[in-house]
């Protein structure tokens, strides 16, 4: 596919602006071409028109209509084949087999969602018959069903240029409910989006709905989402990033004279808290899991363990040795790109240069600065320079994590119940940690959305059970899910369609 | 029951400060006794602390213990017989009668929701199984359920002192998904309210729950309830009341270093669209219920039909003549309090000066003011000053309603798209007015949180499927509902479970 370097509205390729941006790729010194238009206020305005035009038809097709556009956009993925992976290659730096089967998570995750609407339970149909002859007075009937909340907006993480950008799991199910969305492209992969973009089209055009239900808008600029979220057609927000940038669109959301709802996952320490069974039992296991667990991917997961909690004694020693010699044997990786990189490495300074903090282990292998590649990094503490320094609590985007010793259980106890909101938390015990594994999860589970018991915080499945968001600020609402099917339920609204008795299967048959 | 005039703190009453108030009569020159201790900003930091105290046993106690102890509040509800509702009628002004049911229906959705904790389906447990054999990762077990998200503030209504206020719907709701509730009572019916929690805090005592799970604090001041909004303890807010109230709240909530969620209901329109088809075979019956609809309760309902529209036609003109005839006849109401009066008087002045408005219509039955009555009102208007003047699309609490006759049904449509957010929108039609029916409902659900198809909006079922919420300004968050069943949904996080086995048992056993 060539790729123009324009936005997407109605269909059409958008070219008007005289600011353009080129992608950088972490494997080159010179910009990748083409140039990319920078969309203007004007193209938000456009964009959210045809949006708006476009609900009743996206709705009207209905969810058997949607599972059919759904599973078309995962064909039309699938059938950009490997250009599609090397251009995501190419601006993300991430290596192809993993861009592989993320691709296949999100077409996956499209599917799923497809079934789900099959399915028809999505809707929590509730129905109340009507009771005419009930003293005092008589009930109507009352049904209740879930519409979509209008036209959303998207925007993607640099991280997941498939799962969690043009196509993934926002797009996905804000469309699944029925939502027109206009997705704000991430700057660091803006080919990938457009080619998304393209088979997004591609899939309305074949499942007959018009191209407003989708639109693509390429920039950098804090402006150009600002002007996205104030727009009044509006309705809901979509958001993967960092905290900052979360939080801004959640504050404008919430300035406008009619607030809207964002949900914005935005990142977590993700604790993990050995106990001295765990720890005595399979140490050297461990220390390779949490090792792959916080390197993998370059560290570049939500989802990456950035926190390691365990007590003072000899099996910690032990354990620290083996995770040490992992970290060391671990290999750099190709960060998304060079701004990501600066920031890791500044971050993993700032954390080493406070008192009581050490580097305890640093990957030996070489990193290549033309690559732009970061070294995996282990960083040790004790639990009152952890409690006393909040910016050791912060999350530093890439292959490091900090190693903190507690003296006893109730120093274990005292950091889970000061923990901010994460999307999960995890505990590796023994049968002697019953207590202690208890103990920890009354806590935890009031601080994350994920609790996870001996197992690893990435991977996130795709599925039903899943939960991914946490209380503030792992996430702007603790309510709702970015992944799984339970995603869909951010987009929809009840509607109580009171005494419509035989009128309201026209409204089935038209949208149900 | 001896009224002691305090907050209510851990089961203590608390007299500490020196500024007091006391309620006011609307039958009565002279304030009620006792006097109320304004409660502190100390207040709300002990009644937080206790609430977070009160968590792991009132999620200890499961939805069984829970579902007890709402039982247990409507059994001491009751118990306070008539002293209650008298107090209630002092305070509020309205009939004893409208008391007592209301009462009746407060600790009927009590003993609702008692039922759906003992159903256990409100956990929506998704349970995905492990995979151990699954290429090219195995699936770990993930199990998800709903547990309560912490302490939550409610801020009842002085229109309804029994079912939006201390043991009302909020609280009943919060209760029930495990979450210790704080009320700031609502100043209008403090009496009312030190009953209210009274009885909840006998319940609490029977059930074996600790005190700290049910605040109640005393304050006129909004300071009092912005720094109940700002405790780093409070995890979420249940409003009912006014668009000024309910944004302010909801912007102190989002300005916090870490934002909750605030569900404000806020009011509403109400329009109500009379058909051609309607209007010709029932203008008599139409014109008697919507003036019973408009002055039911001093027109003090948030689903008041304040806003009627048709199109100008001979059956207009005689359906016009019946609700002049059946408002004129209607009788003035006690309203709730004289600064509800003046806002009603002032509100109905300002509608009636602009041009284009005319008073169709007024109670010909005399209004006293030592008994604070309102005067039933109908104005009329055409459709092009309707659209003109942002004023008359606003909310007067009382029982008027706005007439507007536009030329055609092109007109009516044009009104029904540019309506802000509601609570509710009705159609009357007949067979002859199909087409139009359904052209309306397509528009009014996007703008609405319930449709009544011939039927009035006033008498909010409490039930499965009905949603009392809607787009802003009608609400703050349309996803949720502050009545029925489904309110508990606003009070709870999901948590997914991975890999726990066993160890969830003794979880499920704890508290689900």
């Amino acid at each position: 596919m060539q790729l123009h370097g324009t936005s997407l509205i109605s269909g059409v390729p958008i070219a008007a602006s005289a600011d353009r941006f080129a992608a950088e790729s972490p494997f080159r010194p010179e910009p990748l071409p083409p140039c990319f238009y920078e969309a203007t206020e004007t193209d938000v305005h456009r964009a959210l028109s045809a949006a708006e035009a476009a609900r009743t038809a996206l709705d009207g097709a209905g969810s058997k209509g949607r599972a059919g556009l759904l599973e078309r956009i995962a064909v039309e993925l699938e059938s950009l084949g490997a250009p599609l992976l090397e251009r995501a290659h190419l601006e993300t730096g991430l290596p192809l087999e993993r861009l592989a089967s993320e691709r296949n998570r999100t077409t996956g995750q499209l599917r799923l969602l497809a079934a789900l609407l099959r399915e028809e339970r999505w809707r929590d149909l509730r129905v109340d018959s009507a009771l005419p002859g009930r003293q005092p007075l008589p009930r109507p009937e009352l049904r209740r069903t879930l519409l979509p909340i209008g036209p959303v907006a998207v925007f993607g993480a640099s991280n997941f240029p498939f799962a969690y950008s043009v196509a993934g799991g926002d797009t996905a199910s804000a469309l699944a409910a029925g939502c027109p969305v206009v997705v704000k492209a991430h700057p660091a992969h803006p080919g990938t989006s457009e080619m998304s973009g393209v088979a997004i089209l591609r899939a309305l055009q074949k499942s007959s709905l018009p191209a407003g239900a989708f639109a693509l808008l390429q920039g950098r600029s804090h402006a150009l989402g600002e002007a996205l979220v104030r727009h009044p057609l509006l309705q809901a927000v979509g958001f993967t990033g960092s905290l900052r940038g979360g939080r801004a669109l959640f504050d404008v959301a919430n300035s406008r004279a009619t607030p809207i709802p964002v949900f914005a996952e935005m990142g977590s320490l993700n604790p993990v808290f050995l106990l001295p069974g765990a720890l005595r039992s399979r140490a050297p296991e461990l220390a390779k899991g949490l090792t792959q667990s916080v390197t993998q991917g370059g560290g570049q997961f939500c989802t990456k363990p950035g926190l390691l909690f365990g007590i003072a004694s000899p099996e910690f020693d032990a354990f620290q040795a083996c995770l040490v010699e992992a970290m060391r044997a671990s290999q750099p990786a190709t960060l998304l790109h060079s701004g990501i990189l600066r920031a890791y490495e500044c971050g993993a300074a700032r954390a080493a240069s406070h008192a009581g903090v050490q580097i305890l282990a640093e990957s030996a292998l070489p990193a290549y600065p033309a690559l732009t590649q970061g070294r995996p990094l282990l960083l040790g503490t004790d639990a009152a320079s952890y409690l006393a320094e909040q910016p050791l609590r912060e999350e530093n985007f890439g292959p490091s994590s900090l190693l903190v010793k507690a003296p006893d259980m109730a120093a274990l106890l005292q950091i889970a119940a000061r923990l901010d909101g994460q999307l999960t938390a995890t505990v590796h015990g023994a049968d002697a940690d019953a207590g202690a594994v208890g103990a920890l999860f009354s806590l935890l589970e009031q601080k994350a959305g994920r609790l996870i018991y001996n197992g690893y915080p990435t991977g996130v499945e795709v599925c039903a059970a899943m939960h991914h968001g946490g209380p503030y600020p792992a996430s702007t609402d603790s309510r709702f899910t970015a992944v799984g099917t339970a995603a869909i339920q951010r987009w929809l609204r009840p509607v109580c369609f009171q005494n419509f008795g035989t009128l309201l299967s026209a409204r089935l048959s038209a949208g149900l």
